[in-house]
């Protein structure tokens, strides 16, 4: 219902039009589903060239069911297909960075599912290899391309909202999670990396300096002896004085919940109102408007945009818009707030970021 | 932002995918151009397989922006081109009933913009046709496909919202029409026509009695001795007791106005929150959501979503979800509203359609 | 939690707040009973000198409830009064413009609830007997106290809404009423004429030219037979071509349901969101905030209001803010609207005020 | 506009309404002048007996214009006025704790304005004297009285909102405020001491066990060297293990605003929408709603229920509904995040209340 929603492709010549960008995706779990129909449907300048998953069967099925011809249980396969120029990763996150090296190593261009890295080391390595080969990486930090954010940036980029005092970043899953198989670090890494994000697009040209976090298991308090951390406020202080909080629960009631808030000298902007439709019921219980229950369901508009900005960047030569350096920042801040809850005190990106 | 709009492939099979319906598209207006992206672009279900204008050089310019190769001046050409399964019928309303019955006679399913004729004995012909043809007919009546009036009508179906007493429908146009342009009629017959619909279609079952309409220039009224009407409100009373309310204005100063309302025994849906974005901006002036500017932006998924239902027809051999009949009740109610203004009384249907 | 829902009292002079106006209620039904409280409590400029009601006990107990002395069964014992400055008139709507009559005839400020009378013969009466006393007189008609309707207001008196060109104004009672204890004629009397008078203050300068109304037993279709109608749906042309649709229905499932809309060359006003708090909650069904249930929940700021200024008009011997000429046009309309249903046809004023 | 709004005096009995509680109103200032007209004129169970001011005039000036008699510069004289019964402390915070002692010893019932007292060992003199003497204590803790927290309060109370996990209390003042005026502390003990104890109210029965707070000059940087702080971001650890975050800033170009969002087990609640009215304009720049632009005009009705509160309370005899251990938690909180910003590090409670 929005500008972004639907991609407009405003000046497609022909050329364009009859030349899609052939690309690889790896990785065919739940993300991984999602980009390849997108590739491979909703998108008219990429062409799904490849599906790529170790689980035997897994290519070929989510293949068959995009009519896409080649599937492979080695990523090298892919990069080796002449018809590959462009890997899109949705893998489990330990294995991004040594993706993206071997993809850059292949020349492909590289759009990967965040975390880019669970370290920086290796995120640094993945950044220098994307460098030496001179292709774009994008990350997927979603947020970036989500109609509210983009409006409140633009408040931002024409002056209207002046400097950033107050910023706010939550995230809140639907729940329904398995708490056996939340990894340490999870909250941090996998979701309020897209806060941290956030909270950077929302506070352009100032960088984090110090992360207090408190974390605990609020959803399932009897899995807090095995760590999980379910639960999480982040405060983030910035270079130009500027707070942010980022928070984040795995389960809200009533769907899936992102919202954001930027308050600064010339107003505030508030972003993300979780509504499924406009559409508003008045009843015996007062005045009800339905929300989100999935991120697919409330982001579904981003996931397309943040693709179609990676295959004009991949067609046109140019850098990712949000790319390498934006990933190693969020992460930094999420290692960041892993040590702040260990330490239960502030820590300094420097402390995490030698 | 929304279920609708970013329309969902859920069982695709390979067939399916990779036999697209080719539809060609008559009409390379503004409308035209839309739909034209839409099936080029927009729906993997779709392929655009000809573009047919009569203006020099009108289909041959779309049809290259389009990556399209079959560009035709004559719509007969359409017809026989074995590529084209189905044609979108964007043209101007004066031919859209023989252009019907042509690519009807031609076996070729047929999505018609509204109204899909300006008589009713027109629109019979075309109906007649399209019937003997055995091939499916849709109208282009959007609102059916935006996502509030899609969730305030699966309110009506599960009996939430009760029986209907009092229904409102709204199209506001945002303004810059010349209307020296304007057709006697056209406030009835292009704009409150959809208004018409929706409101059958949020009272489903009922049928319209009787129409009480007041019209006039207000936004231009040094037109009004020529006959303009920029602005007009119609009573609708159905034959359930409901009645219903539409008004129009060819200028509304803060964008495109599309909204409606049911209230039945069980409460009320409110539908149409006009927002740009969900982003709200508070600062010196108060707090403030953008609105959308043209119907391209707020109709947006309804445009996709009806090619894609009528995609999924043809390829289905299914019925259209509206079609014909529906045509038929809104023209009779829009025929009814202009008779009204001229007798300066209700009008019963029946005086329209005997 | 707005400017007017506590009364603001900025330049009280000591003498002032000294000599609060001894007004007398005559009337202890249920709006009799708030105006009543009102007086005695919540206005410090006026006093509760008098509660006046034939039924045996009636005023006695209220005046006791309220800590007043004087409890009469005839209202010419409180024109009497010496402490009775003014009177508020809460009676049955027959009893209203012979109430007026005695009350100015005995040199007393007047405030009516609406309808000021039943006929224009009587209201006229009433006019010229308050005119001829010189006193003011106010009628009930609340929604020009309510904060979003001033507001609207004040962007039509500023220009920035324009020239009116569509307006709409809806009442829709929360329902329980007993059908067999509705006269004919209520719901464009004492229901829908305060949308008439709503329409009337949104478009100030203009008067009402032509009514057309649809009115049936929707919520209680047994009582079709017998007359009544609780569901009605009037149409008002004005002479500056504007067009105002009043709605009302004695039933909504969601409670007591206020609102208006103006839309001008300048943009649109609405009115009235029905919430009981700002509190929003999200839960399992969504996102909900709570709708007001009844008048003297949604309306209390504005019955209050209403009051101050009626005081302060006594007080400062001047003009009413809301007068006879207003209760004339509004029940004008209604009376219309009566006979359009009972004519099937449109009905213009003139016919009815002849 | 809600039922907080216009104090409701359900079960008067004339004995009540006749013997309205005298109260003195001690300080004359902003707030002072408010809550004397509330006494004066907007409850009718309270009456004010006296205006207490060591300005020279200023207390007269303030009964004069309120229509009282009584005008002190000394305290005392009103504590031995037989016809004060309750205490309103508004004079400045430093004065506070002393003017409880002095009251309670008086035997007067005392409400108090935030904060009852700048540290915990007055504070606890306080109460000692307050209990001694056996007459209630109320805090202006205004957000408890304010519709929005009261319907989130019942949603906790009633079990819907579940658990809490997150909770978030905002405080931005309009601005115009005098950075050289402002003393140390005054963002903690004057402003959020609002937020800690809505933060309490929103968590019943828990307590903070930890703060970590941030603060800053943002507004006036130029003052930042001389101590100032403005803006700042408090995390504060209860020991149930919800998280609130309590930030406050002193200057919002868009108004006043007050908001709170509490987010548990059963769904989430959010409160303050900071509307003017709910009048909604629709034009060139959007769809808006003006906003409150001051604590009097925002929290109108808070201010007048907290009153009627204490009033019953005294009246009643029975406890206030927020009173000195509520104070005491309130202030323990704020002096700790003074604390943490001071040390760097979060400060437990218990490191400043041993």
């Amino acid at each position: 219902m929005n500008s972004v929603s639907v991609p407009r492709r405003k000046d497609l010549s022909r050329t364009e039009a009859s030349r899609p960008v052939g690309v690889a995706l790896i990785g065919s779990g739940r993300m991984g589903t999602y980009h390849g129909a997108t590739l491979a449907q909703r998108l008219p300048g990429a062409r799904l060239a490849a599906v790529v998953d170790p689980a035997p069967g897994a290519a070929e099925q989510l293949a068959a069911a995009l009519g896409v011809g080649s599937a492979y249980t080695d990523p090298t396969q892919a990069f080796a297909d002449s018809g590959v120029e462009a890997v899109v990763i949705a893998a489990p996150a330990q294995f991004h960075a040594e993706l993206i090296v071997a993809a850059a190593g292949a020349g492909r261009a590289v759009f990967c599912e965040k975390p880019a890295a669970l370290s920086l080391a290796d995120l640094d390595r993945a950044i220098d290899a994307v460098r030496a080969a001179g292709v774009p990486l994008q990350v997927g930090f979603n947020r970036r391309f989500a109609p509210d954010w983009v409006a409140a940036r633009a408040l931002l980029d024409d002056g209207t909202l002046g400097t950033p005092r107050l910023l706010r970043s939550v995230t809140r899953d639907p729940g329904g999670f398995d708490p056996s198989r939340v990894a340490p670090g999870t909250i941090f890494n996998e979701t309020l990396i897209h806060d941290f994000d956030a909270l950077r697009f929302l506070n352009p040209g100032a960088e984090a300096v110090e992360v207090y976090a408190i974390a605990d298991a609020l959803v399932e308090p009897d899995w807090r002896d095995r760590g999980l951390l379910d639960t999480a406020v982040v405060t983030v202080r910035f270079d130009n004085g500027a707070v942010g909080v980022a928070e984040a629960c795995f389960e809200a009631k009533y769907g899936y919940d992102v919202r954001g808030e930027v308050f600064g000298s010339g107003g505030m902007a508030t972003m993300g109102d979780g509504r499924r439709t406009g559409m508003m019921f008045s009843g015996p219980a007062g005045r009800t408007v339905d929300t989100a229950r999935g991120d697919q369901e409330l982001l579904a508009g981003a996931y397309v945009a943040e693709l179609a900005a990676f295959v004009d960047a991949v067609r046109g030569g140019t850098p990712a818009v949000v790319g390498g350096e934006d990933a190693r920042a969020a992460l930094a801040i999420a290692l960041a707030a892993a040590e702040s809850v260990r330490a239960g005190r502030p820590v300094r990106i420097a402390e995490v970021d030698k």
